[in-house]
């Protein structure tokens, strides 16, 4: 049976989705169609929803579940009154929270992804940019500016881990791919050496490195199990000869490998373990 | 007064920082010093955080604030004894959703941001690649594989919000800077007007575009007022003549732009009011 799911918010609503998404990951075995409903800000945005949930219900054979932060109350109640089984996530939350800082809350919405604290905003933009600008190790001597520095084989997910690094957490991310060039001369460049305490090793199974180099380059030398193994042992060796930390990358999403740099970032001695 | 916080997690930990992020950003007064703490997965771990709240509550002269996603009940049990103001955001929506989907949740930790389905995990990998490889306008030939195109006067946020569409929600995105060929031209290249349907316009206030321009390049005729208000205009008038929805991004964030735009995407006139 499949399940339509909404998430809804008077503004980005990305509270309402990570959260919402969350939950659902606990039920495996149904089948949801998640659907991201930001700005319901208007009674019409509402009525409009409402009557979308009467398709899903008949579609389904079984209402939608709308998962919800944070409405105003003439939002909240046009909802409610549809027929859906209606989450809200927030409101049981803000009154102990309250309590605890003994404030007010300001019961204003949208102020989680808004430009509350400009100085922040402009440092994620920063870090975007650089994380762009300092892609595949265009520019080694600018590693000494990164708040962090990725290194490993072609493949392994360092390019993308750079830009959420980034994106979320305004940390000036570089890669650095371990060239031919690099295996060849058997050391890591002077620069990334040089930037080491802000240089994480990412390594992959050689079979899974494998499998994406085929796709890439299908029958080439680059894509053999061989060159495989060898460039990831060989780096590998690199790693522990600089006491770089390394995570093994298989399998691992952008949000887990950037959840253990960030770990690592701040451990006293850099470890991913 | 400081309120130190932190975001506890068996895994990455971005539920529990989303959603506590949320719920503080309902408190402006308060100055919150905020802790991603992900892979709290063992008992020493816990015990170390604990120390660390000890630390923080004599720094803050008042405790600190924990907000936790599904933990183990060993690692419940020593946070929950440590001087801190408890909060978990979970555990009260799992059972509800239990009854209302008919089966138990799994209890696991750590699906939520796990690649539970590759073919969704692979189709944001491939997405972000394509908004790395077409950025800035160097490919217009490529749009016509877009699932979005932003189109905008240089400095409108169309780099970082590419990103973060294909990042989060698989949209294969480039963006079109409008540039001087197109001014003198006055009219949009052929490519980006025969991508219609898919293609957003950004916008910005002169006065915020040109001190943005005025930092890269300062006292340049491309900074001058008058040059600012004219591409401005200019640029509106071709999204206008075109029917290329357009946003103002003055003040917006990359997560209330994306917002705005995946919106669109889904309504039936692309209408981003």
């Amino acid at each position: 049976m499949k399940r339509t799911v909404y998430f809804v918010s008077e503004s980005t609503g990305i509270t309402a989705e990570t959260m919402g998404h969350s939950l659902l990951s606990q039920f495996v075995t149904v089948e949801f169609e998640q659907v991201y409903m930001p700005y319901i800000n208007t009674e019409a945005r509402a009525h409009a929803l409402t009557q979308r949930m009467r398709e899903a219900q008949e579609r389904d054979g079984v209402r939608p579940i709308v998962f919800t932060t944070l409405l105003n109350e003439e939002i909240a109640t046009i909802l409610k009154a549809g027929p859906c089984f209606y989450l809200e996530l927030y409101e049981r939350f803000v009154e102990p929270l309250s309590q605890e800082l003994g404030v007010p809350p300001s019961r204003q919405s949208g102020l989680s992804h808004a430009i509350t604290r400009p100085s922040m905003y402009t440092k994620r933009i920063d870090a975007i940019n650089f994380a762009m600008a300092n892609d595949d190790g265009v520019r080694p001597d600018r590693y000494r500016h990164a708040d962090v520095v990725l290194a490993g084989v072609s493949r392994s997910g360092k390019t993308p881990t750079c830009l959420y690094l980034a994106m979320h957490y305004g940390l000036r991310s570089a890669n650095h791919p371990i060239t031919e060039e690099d295996f060849a001369r058997g050391d890591l460049p002077s620069e990334l050496i040089e930037a080491k305490g802000r240089v994480f090793g990412l390594t992959i199974d050689p079979q899974r490195l494998q499998a994406i180099r085929e796709e890439r380059r299908r029958g080439s030398e680059y894509a053999s199990a061989e060159r495989c193994r060898r460039d990831i042992r060989d780096a590998q060796a690199m790693f522990k000869r600089h006491g770089i930390p390394a995570l093994n990358t298989t399998s691992q999403s952008i949000e887990e490998i950037a959840s253990h740099i960030l770990r690592a970032v701040k451990s006293p001695n850099g470890s991913m373990a």
